[in-house]
């Protein structure tokens, strides 16, 4: 029996629409899904596909141990997290061996900082992989914005909230056009980043960017807190004729 | 009579099946289809589509009057693409008020370094516009090199190959991940930018990703020149459990 193939497919910002051809032919053929979630929820992967699975599918929710209970530098995070792609690994690999083909859907683009990358590293060598790129969350932010994000030669960064500020307020103001990602509780550093930057007022936030509780407005005009979807954006202003 | 809506259409990296399934329909309905193209050509945006539209579509090319013959530093070059652009808007504007729903056929994702930008600062205002995001060239890209491009907190820097040597050495040594974009014949300061920045050794050229002549090799290993559709990826190495 020849071994199947696990699918990394990006479904792109969290529109079904949105979704690239080959993945949407992909899930919607898919035999078995896998995807992450946090324990007690939906998933928000599996959340987008809604209404697309064949009645037959098995589902493989991966339900993380640990997301915000313990910080990212204990080394408890990391040995946690090591042994949970272990042993999604070996779920998921077991079953490609046995000539099954997988779908593991990832939010936006499976290889700009996602999950997937994790069970990639491990999974490369041992079974085929083929990975499908999706459109990723910050086009739909910079998109939604209703302007374009760069011209002409216009540098773009694209930083983590999850930066020191310090880091995040270097970066800033030494940008043409900008992106923030994992904004979430990091958003008060954010804001003081922007602002020892001098460029507060340039900022858009953009929460649940292509879907339908779609919202862009400026920073300035945010509350205390935003949504784990938000995105950051600083357009840039590079030459046009 | 309701005036049309200007579609601009991301078409991704240039693989039908790569197109957003909202892209694929649009361009698929299209009565009428507008493209930038190089005088003589067939234009990039129009080869992917091919055998896509419809029977009785309506072809609308919209030919540079000038593409590197004239240096983008000479205000002529500004000047003829300032009317060129004008001349677009002004029969894609006639066209959407007689009634008529147009797509505009766009490479990659229109608000990210796109062509289409040009014609959709004009518009605003005019006709209603609607654009539709698209996998970028660098995701493709990144794809293509088998690895993950971010992980963690990188930083990831997006560049243009038409920027100064030193800006290029400087942003390069600067960053965890790179993309470099509009390489052409830009490629021999590249080079020289790495060198200085002593990461030439992670660079990986990404020539037409994502197509039928798709090829990624270390940067050492290539040539002396870069085809127009060639991306250039250094990968982050950040935090993973």
């Amino acid at each position: 029996m020849s071994r199947g193939t696990i699918y990394g497919v990006g479904l792109g910002p969290g529109c079904q629409d949105l979704m690239s051809v080959r993945a949407d032919r992909l899930v919607r053929q898919a035999s078995h899904v896998a995807y992450f979630r946090k324990r007690g929820r939906t998933g928000h992967a599996r959340g987008i596909v809604e209404g697309m699975l064949r009645d037959d599918v098995v589902e493989l929710p991966m339900e993380y141990p640990v997301t915000t209970e313990i910080p990212f530098e204990d080394p408890r995070y990391n040995a946690l997290l090591a042994d949970f792609y272990a042993g999604c690994v070996a779920q998921l690999a077991a079953l490609a061996e046995a000539g099954e083909d997988l779908v593991v859907l990832c939010e936006g683009d499976p290889f700009f900082y996602g999950s997937f990358m994790h069970l990639y590293a491990r999974l490369q060598g041992r079974v085929p992989v083929s990975v499908v790129p999706g459109i990723t969350g910050m086009s739909a932010a910079w998109t939604a914005t209703g302007q374009p994000v760069t011209w002409g030669d216009d540098i773009l960064t694209v930083l983590m909230g999850t930066l020191p500020e310090a880091t995040l307020a270097e970066r800033i103001a030494d940008t043409d056009a900008l992106v923030v990602m994992k904004i979430g509780r990091n958003l008060d550093k954010l804001r003081r980043a922007l602002a020892r930057s001098g460029r507060e007022q340039e900022a858009w936030l953009v929460e649940y960017a292509a879907m339908a509780q779609q919202r862009v407005i400026p920073l300035r005009e945010a509350g205390d807190s935003a949504p784990y979807f938000s995105i950051l954006v600083i357009h840039g202003n590079g030459r046009r004729p």
